[in-house]
């Protein structure tokens, strides 16, 4: 399957030990137009090969984050799997080195309507004061396939959040076909634990959350800003749902249930056609299919299944939460802005069962 | 504790080698004014000493259910922790046999506005053709508080679902206030596996379980009309809400999230109030408590948390599905029936860490 | 990787909706060298693309199991993934329609000294009365890489268990070079639930397996005598170990702790060259690997770390109990039984995080 | 059933936070001889009613350590629920201070033949510098019932290790009556992950425990000192065993599998007689009992059950971790320190279902 001949792009990945950092190495590994040059983290006592069972693993070094300066300008690509705090600084950096830069984090997904408003909102959702307004401006937001192809002039990628994605793309062929009543939409998702990360922290241990569908940040969670002004891009000021967020004691996978009534007169097909009409052409979307985590924990797909009983639509949309909704869709960026298949070495990730 | 000379009631559990079964016996072994006389199940070959660690257990004996007309008129009260079609059939010879019941199951919980129409709604949301509608006329649905004393005439009590006691705990302040638009009403129900029973099922196998958090019954809960069924004592056709149920990769405990725009005007404070008056008085609900459901399983309690913000309403409402869902809900019922404290012998029940 | 030109066997697989049935079929669905010409299942009601994300899986059919001995006869190999007395009926059918047999369970895999014996120690370890012990005798045990080609004459093969599988790659190199004390040998085995398959059993339970790390057939489990058996071939009378087998609460994967005393003058080194020299060469042992089950979760590989302390030996051997422990062994049989790479297909499969 | 006119002693916890002090508070609470005067925890800017469901809870104030010298005066006994290095700095302060001891840590467990070996051992073993080896001879090491009273000169109760009460429980009986060869034995023991505390650490976050049962401290951990010093008392040099420790994927609940022949000539009926001489005046210990963790998680029993098959002997040692490997024991320990019922507040505790 891999171009022997293909252009190889030579990419680096920042904080490789994280969940997501693990998952974008052991994609980019085997992707035919990549070459994995550098690897970053904080702690670089460790070897990749330790994690991923690729042969190919053992040849890629880990540099601590200090390198980073001085490989920069060697990278074509940079994938910043890093806090937001992490992200903010080193990516002007990267991109005044020449490179271009996906970022995982969610330092340059919330655009205001200027840089004030823009300041505002991190203030508000990350609790952070953020010195670069507009890099965000600057910044694709890459959902695919509803973000299209990066614009010429941008180097700058900001990768969906991943409960963002799960409702966005349930979300978005409903808003935009205007077949529900957006005053009565509830989301109500649930993560995996491996979605915060791998720091030690006393509220993530096994013995806290073993047992527990525990709520957290309700109706606070950053992804909220971040779904509604995605939605404002297809209709604007159409959503401002209750949005309900739980840790489950399940390592990997998000279910989000997306609760509406139906606008009036609209039937159960309209909705079907629409998710058909959006998902037809897009590889990583199964529709109608399975409600287990299982059958996407691993895989690089999302799955949606919409149920209407009269004016009520019930919709789950299910991805795993460190591919599709961090290191695949990263991936998917990757290829998009490199104009390459936008599901290029991914549809051969496998569930399990 | 145990006053010596407290009138003991001779008591009976059939199913008790199910989940809900050991629980009440558990629970019926250390009450002061219960003795628990028999116990019956289908397979009668145990020792109830086997799950149950009291050295009362040693003393009582499962007998086969064919062995239940017999002992039956001895017996005071009888709880059936049995599938609905074995209640159906039980109940009516209990009755006769001069027994109260106690029955556990949905059976007689459905009311139509007459016996054809109770019939229908058996037919609808249990599959089954309900031979005595009468009796279900009859039945006192015991949901504790809120259902108050047993009339004098009834001796047969249907103890409310698990989903439907969590979400109608939470909501019944709401909708006697008319503090929530209901169209905008969402429940989201999450319970644990130990809800559907100790019964060799293919789909309840601890590996298609682990790993998923798995909506079931979307929008066909048969808890769903008894909510509803219910909420009209309170506020005639008030609510016919979206209802979604999953099932948790954890062995006990119920989270139901409640959510909903509240009514013009409505404020935060006058949520908080609500549920302070309706639930001072009562020993078995704990406000603004913990979001845990380690923290509720092994208690009688619940726990209801809200949450308001502008419009929106989160409420999350938190039981063990096997207790205040099932066995210790039914204990209150067999002291309100008794005139004795509703709390007594369940308080000391405790949660986990 | 594939080979265009490559000739295909046709194979089918019986007992597909099983665990390790889907493995199977997931493997063999990518095989370069296999075409997946038939699947069957008692109940033949599904797709197989409802478990399996390979766009392959929606082109096969799965049949019933009345329908196999017409298909038989164009199969090159049959895969049973079935229970030991179903295999027991269907092998020889299968062998007489022309078809080399690779059977995943236990019907094949204990020899006895002659007819009688086997038949004996079919009755004694799995409690059924053997029909066709000289099949034994004919079978060839398929511990890959302990079990060499498969000899010419022979067109059954007899899969190994998943246990006996864990602790003979461990065990074998110990024994060969006498380097323990077999009367201190302890074997203490751990399995994920899906050892024991997709059958509806109550003591299979999510409610029951969850929090539990339950001993069963303590020292009678059926694998015992499959390890002293194939352990006999390298050192006649070797070991007569005590053997525990534990019930984990995860889904997948065994880790089998083996333990022993030194032989007089051993070395720590003695014991790491062993391994070193019986798995240099071969791809699918990882020797003083990581312990993390989920490292070979979803990898046909087995990890093997061994720790010396003065003269105790502990050593941890780690595999996928439905892929090393049984559907990728019996693709590596499918491999040596067609002269191919042992390890083809079977390497890029990978662990989880 | 609590005792009106009991004489309460005073005490006071140390670590009230962890989950050895929450579960010693919660005893505590319901003990009739105990006043639960004064909690000390290093973040105590928490209500103990928040983890405690008992209405007594709220009575019991938090304070900080540094508040312990000004209030140690007026404690009749302190539980230390408190790592090693701070127990050990605490301890002599508080018995200065004229207060008993009972140190759930294992700082003085471990006794050398004098002061200087009782060093090298912490210094093996704990890795730290022990400034009191004098306090460890001192110290009464309160294996109950194997312990005996408390004598009248000693104030310092070292409450045994959770592996080591699991183990010795077991092995005990085995060892004074010679009925096994020691050579042969191997402990494989399991715990549950509450057994690390409550400490935020990487490698016990629930993404990384999750699906595993991992060895650790292989052959190294410091309980097996603890061990085999106990069962010195009993048959000088008798052990030294392979000692296996593994973190399960469970929250609470220690299972100790201990394997051995039998020395020549000892039969079955010799071990289950042991076990009985040995158990059957004392009521925390049920033997050839249930093997399910969830019968002891909760219950401050130890279940143990031994099956003997020819020369091969297989024991199953079953607690809680945080229970009679920690809290409960050391409210036992209380209990014979103040001449009471060594079961007293304990016999009503509880296993789940």
């Amino acid at each position: 399957m891999t171009n022997k001949n293909a252009s190889k792009h030579s990419v680096g990945i920042v904080g490789v030990r994280g969940y997501s950092g693990l998952e974008l190495a052991r994609i980019l590994l085997k992707h035919p137009n990549a070459k994995l040059a550098a690897c970053f983290a904080t702690d670089s006592k460790f070897a990749l090969s330790d994690y991923l069972p690729e042969e190919s693993a053992k040849g890629v070094s880990v540099a601590a984050l200090a390198d980073l300066p001085a490989i920069a300008p060697e990278l074509d690509t940079v994938f910043l799997a890093t806090p937001a705090e992490a992200s903010l600084e080193l990516a002007p950096k990267l991109l005044a080195a020449g490179c271009k830069v996906i970022d995982l984090s969610g330092a340059f997904r919330l655009k205001g309507a200027d840089a004030q408003a823009t300041k505002a909102l991190y203030e508000k959702w990350y609790g952070f004061e953020h010195a670069y307004p507009e890099l965000v401006e600057q910044a694709h937001y890459g959902l695919v396939p509803w973000s299209g192809p990066v614009p010429k002039d941008k180097r700058l990628v900001a990768n969906p959040g991943c409960y963002a994605t799960a409702a966005l793309l349930a979300l978005l062929p409903l808003v935009k076909e205007k077949l529900i009543r957006s005053d009565t939409l509830v989301i109500d998702a649930k993560s995996g634990a491996s979605g915060a990360g791998r720091k030690a922290a006393e509220n993530l241990l096994f013995t806290e959350v073993e047992g527990e569908c525990l709520p957290y940040k309700v109706g606070a969670h950053q992804h909220l800003p971040e779904i509604c002004g995605y939605v404002d891009k297809f209709a604007a000021g159409a959503i401002d749902p209750l949005f309900s967020t739980h840790l489950l004691n399940v390592r990997r996978g998000i279910i989000a249930g997306l609760y509406a009534r139906l606008s009036e007169g609209v039937s159960a097909e309209q909705v079907t056609k629409a998710y058909e009409r959006h998902y037809g052409e897009y590889p990583l979307v199964r529709l109608q299919a399975g409600l287990k985590l299982k059958q996407v924990v691993g895989s690089a797909r999302a799955h949606i299944s919409a149920h209407v009983d009269k004016d009520k639509l019930y919709v789950f949309s299910l991805i795993d939460n460190l591919l599709k909704g961090a290191a695949s869709q990263a991936v998917e960026n990757f290829n998009v802005l490199h104009d390459l298949p936008v599901q290029l070495s991914l549809t051969s990730m496998e569930g399990l069962l």
